[in-house]
């Protein structure tokens, strides 16, 4: 492990502007942490693409983030989480963190928690519920992740292809954002999901409404698994395991951003997912290995 | 011109499987006439890519189309029919047509007519509205065209994001579609739009609920214009035009579809787009130029 300074940044990457709520949730679990933030906006979605052709875009990415210093780095993108992570981690000398097993280490803990609290119901009927996009869904990566925790639950996966724009429209309250959402929650509560994931970065936004009509379909509280707060947790851990230093508390945090295309175009719905004003943006071009 | 047998299919491309409503419209004014439908499902969406790179794909679509043999050409794309039409037209030997301006042409044909039957109404309120992608409003496509064929209406334009996807969900009736077309449509009719431009091949499938609600809105029909007819028909006139043969009545008339990737991922979509069974999708690679 290549020693870095502590108050060297952490490094995020997603397709899009969706992890900034990684970000989000890394700030609020290291507010004296630095980040540096890099979206790539003129290629998104990656979900669409060969496992070859993300590969290619996961390297680009890194590289940028490697060569500013990062101490660790986020893949906070399901896709490229799913289909390159291995690959990052055997390539990068730093410690590299995916958003599908935090989430779903996550899942199974909530799980365990309501087995243990529910003593009468049989553990068969026991699922983990995932929402993500039809790329991420038809992956399984989630079923993958959660068979390596544990051999006890299932995983059934819902595609919402609805929520990522109704997200990015704003659309996050009343009555359209709840119908859509019941369209996609009732199968799992159906098949007998009792925890929920979010597999997918734009969802949280959609949190309590997901929440409150998964609660109403099963007749008593659902847990919520946001992927995002689950990676922070784990990036808190990868930092005590390889005993890379924190930030000192009053180091002054910084935020860097950079997309790869239209700095401009989405401020808006880049402030919902951040839950805080931006600051400069910038563009920057990436280069293909 | 080169001569074409009159047996020569009409060939039609788009970056996904959308421009099967084109396919459908053409199928119904030329029930004699063969098809050759291209759909580059491999790089779908087209819209957030960069000039440069939209180029190279209408190329490469054009291209497999004009080696079989093709009589004329539909860019049943509007992102492709916004950016390299005139360069599509200029490289290639035989007729191209878009879907933009047979829309603007058959929007302002409808408003003349609104306006000679409402003499009442100041022609400074009479507006054409769109809906289309982020992408394509945001080229200005549908403004220029209309502009070229008359100074006397404006266009107002909306993204209707959610639109596409609720197509490919099949959610296209009921409580859901109504209210998320509400939100688009009511902008235009506040803003002074008579006529509503389906400024999106996924949209006709919509078509129904959009008339529904902009005449609940304006408070009288509000004629909605399908681009894919209208494309329909300018394709008519351009063989007329360019004294190209239509098929013989008793031909047999043929379709043949070719997407880039998936092929088997998209039939029951695709089936709503084209009010058919499609018979064999078959895979092609595109080598780009």
């Amino acid at each position: 492990m290549t020693p870095r300074g502590h108050r060297a940044p952490l490094g995020v990457f997603d397709s899009g502007l969706g992890g900034l709520t990684v970000v989000r949730a890394l700030r609020a679990a290291f507010p004296a942490e630095s980040l540096i933030y890099l979206g790539d906006t003129a290629r998104v979605p990656y979900g669409t693409r060969s496992p070859e052709t993300i590969v290619r875009y996961a390297r680009a990415c890194a590289r940028v983030l490697v060569e500013r210093g990062v101490k660790a780095l986020v893949v906070a993108c399901n896709t490229v989480s799913a289909i390159a992570l291995e690959l990052l981690r055997a390539e990068l000398d730093l410690p590299v963190l995916g958003v599908v097993e935090p989430g779903a280490l996550s899942a199974v803990r909530a799980l365990e928690r309501w087995a243990a609290e529910q003593a009468a119901e049989s553990p068969k009927a026991l699922r983990i519920g995932v929402l993500g996009t039809a790329s991420t869904i038809a992956s399984g990566a989630y079923p993958r992740a959660v068979a390596r925790l544990s051999t006890r639950y299932e995983v059934v996966g819902q595609p919402a292809p609805l929520l990522v724009p109704l997200v990015e429209e704003g659309w996050t309250e009343g009555e359209v954002p709840r119908l859509v959402v019941r369209r996609y929650v009732e199968p799992l509560i159906d098949a007998g999901a009792r925890v929920v994931v979010l597999g997918c970065t734009h969802y949280p936004l959609l949190e309590s409404v997901i929440a409150e009509v998964a609660a109403d379909l099963a007749g008593a509280p659902v847990p919520v698994v946001d992927s995002a707060v689950a990676t922070a947790d784990a990036v808190g851990e990868a930092l005590r395991d390889e005993r890379i230093p924190a930030a000192p508390r009053m180091a002054g945090a910084q935020l860097e951003i950079y997309v790869t295309d239209r700095p401009q175009s989405f401020t808006g719905v880049a402030r919902r997912f951040l839950g805080a004003d931006l600051g400069k943006v910038e563009q920057i071009d990436l280069v293909s290995s």
